[in-house]
């Protein structure tokens, strides 16, 4: 609650953001407000997500990864419903007195997102607050008329499949929190980064985005865990699923952990922060989608089938296996 | 970091907002992201602001007016812009216990919000924070393609009109910080309390939104003091602007505090959280803006000229007023 000069933050941050802010609709960040003009016949996608220091990244991280994980989370939102991004505007809050190497390696990591993922700033408004650093995102991605890939519309006989490799950031979280458990793992040196790598930066499916959206029936972005987002989608499409953990797609070093402690199983399906994309199609449509992510290069792996019914059962050695925590929740 | 099954909150937050959202593009909060259509020759106005317990408002302010204050802001800006309406997003970060009574007062507040201004609630991001409670909103509109208003267009020759009064929140800021103001002052109870009122919860002038859009060469809202925002949009349009101080609106209570204590005059100038529009338009359009104004109810007061040059001068008996403090800034 106090007047102020412009301060030493305000020039910074004219300094490291303004120069990100090249598209014509952001104004170079000199109006109230921003300007999306989207393409005739194209619905606005519109998600938003953020991170918070301790709650969603250790306050010591590297703050290039910082900007470009909040920004990540929310184009794999938008790449699991099939939008092409348009771009976004970022609310960040500091403490007093974050000195300008932070903001300045925090803008650089943003800027390379948004040049890589063609995303581009578009507004922000800055906060000091007496809290943890902040940083929430409103991002917008454009779509056919109509078209957004919902939740709500898996339908019985679908097949599932996921991108990627599922549970590599659980299991780089627990590293980061207790680093002996490399060892008890026994993980290469090389398992070990990238366990820690996939926690550091999601790697989001847009390259897959248009495939998405003319092929699948239903997908969900899985950021809270394979597991509990695979239940919210069965939920919303009023149907079941049965996956086979056998087949659930597993990095080496995930593979390597398991090998060492089987129940880490169990923190593979539910942990959170894998950002993959986990969908439903009808089976004739997955040589399409097969030949859609192999030229993306995105690795895609059908794990099971939508049923008639309720619930997601991850079927192990013909049982269902039952979770203590099946959801991951930053909440 | 931590697993959870779904928390109290989690369902509290279903229950209070998940009724907010009844425009079909929000799919009932129940999907990755949110949809607007904009209608045919629409640009979409993208705008973000928020507040912080303890920076923007105070811990203890009811929670019915702090979301709608957040959302109040952003539709500050989109009246400013002459943008219509389209929604938003919000993101809320919550300490750990938050009870739900405080949750279902901010949620009715916004509630009566989201019907008064037509501005529906299409998603959000909720996290519990180890900091204060934090409201960010990142709001939209529609302006036909190309037309939002901007700071940068004001010609020497227009005429420079501001909305409604002008510093009541900032005095009723002062008041809050301390209670014996109202007396010094030499308030009537009305008095102290329009102020607080004007701080407590803005105004937006969104019912001039149209008008602004039509008949508006530049304008900005009045967020950070009339002098601050002023000085942004003439250096934005490479203009100087002259006011008359003598002109500049004020409620009775402003004008009771001012006459008690002269030097009140600066804060009531260079105070922020007015939520009034500040525009130029050329002399000759006065008259339809002024009818739409009064079509609108909003007070509408002329009080200076744009100019060739740079700066905006604050004239008081023939002097530039100067300013120790010129902008309000949270930061």
């Amino acid at each position: 609650m106090s007047h102020a000069r412009e301060s030493a933050e305000d020039r910074l941050i004219a300094r490291y953001f303004r120069p990100l802010a090249t598209d014509p609709g952001a104004f170079a960040l000199g109006d109230d407000a921003a300007v999306v003009t989207p393409p005739a016949g194209c619905d606005l996608v519109l998600t938003t997500d953020g991170v918070i220091a301790g709650v969603h990244f250790f306050p010591d991280d590297p703050p290039e990864r910082i900007g470009r994980k909040a920004l990540r989370m929310n184009l794999s939102d938008l790449a699991a419903k099939g939008a092409k991004p348009a771009g976004f505007l970022l609310s960040l809050a500091l403490p007093r007195g974050t000195d300008g190497a932070w903001i300045a390696a925090f803008a650089a990591g943003l800027g390379e997102d948004i040049a890589q993922y063609g995303c581009p700033l578009l507004g922000g408004d800055t906060d000091h607050t007496p809290g943890p650093v902040s940083v929430s995102i409103a991002a917008f991605g454009t779509v056919p008329r109509g078209k957004m890939v919902r939740r709500s519309t898996a339908k019985p006989g679908d097949t599932v499949v996921v991108t990627g490799t599922v549970g590599d950031a659980a299991l780089g979280v627990k590293m980061r929190e207790d680093a002996s458990l490399a060892k008890r793992w026994r993980l290469m040196p090389a398992m070990a980064r990238h366990l820690e790598e996939r926690y550091l930066l999601p790697q989001p499916r847009n390259a897959l985005a248009e495939a998405v959206l003319h092929h699948a029936a239903a997908a969900i972005d899985v950021s809270d865990g394979l597991a509990g987002d695979l239940a919210k989608l069965v939920e919303a499409s009023s149907v079941a699923a049965e996956i086979d953990v056998a087949r659930v797609p597993l990095s080496d070093a995930a593979r390597a952990a398991i090998g060492a402690e089987p129940a880490l199983i169990e923190s593979v399906l539910t942990g959170g922060d894998d950002y993959e994309i986990v969908m439903t199609l009808p089976p004739q449509k997955l040589p399409a989608l097969r030949a859609a992510a192999e030229a993306a290069g995105v690795p895609l792996t059908e794990i099971g089938r939508v049923q008639a019914g309720q619930g997601a059962r991850f079927m192990l050695d013909g049982k269902a296996l039952s979770f203590a925590r099946p959801s991951y929740s930053h909440f």
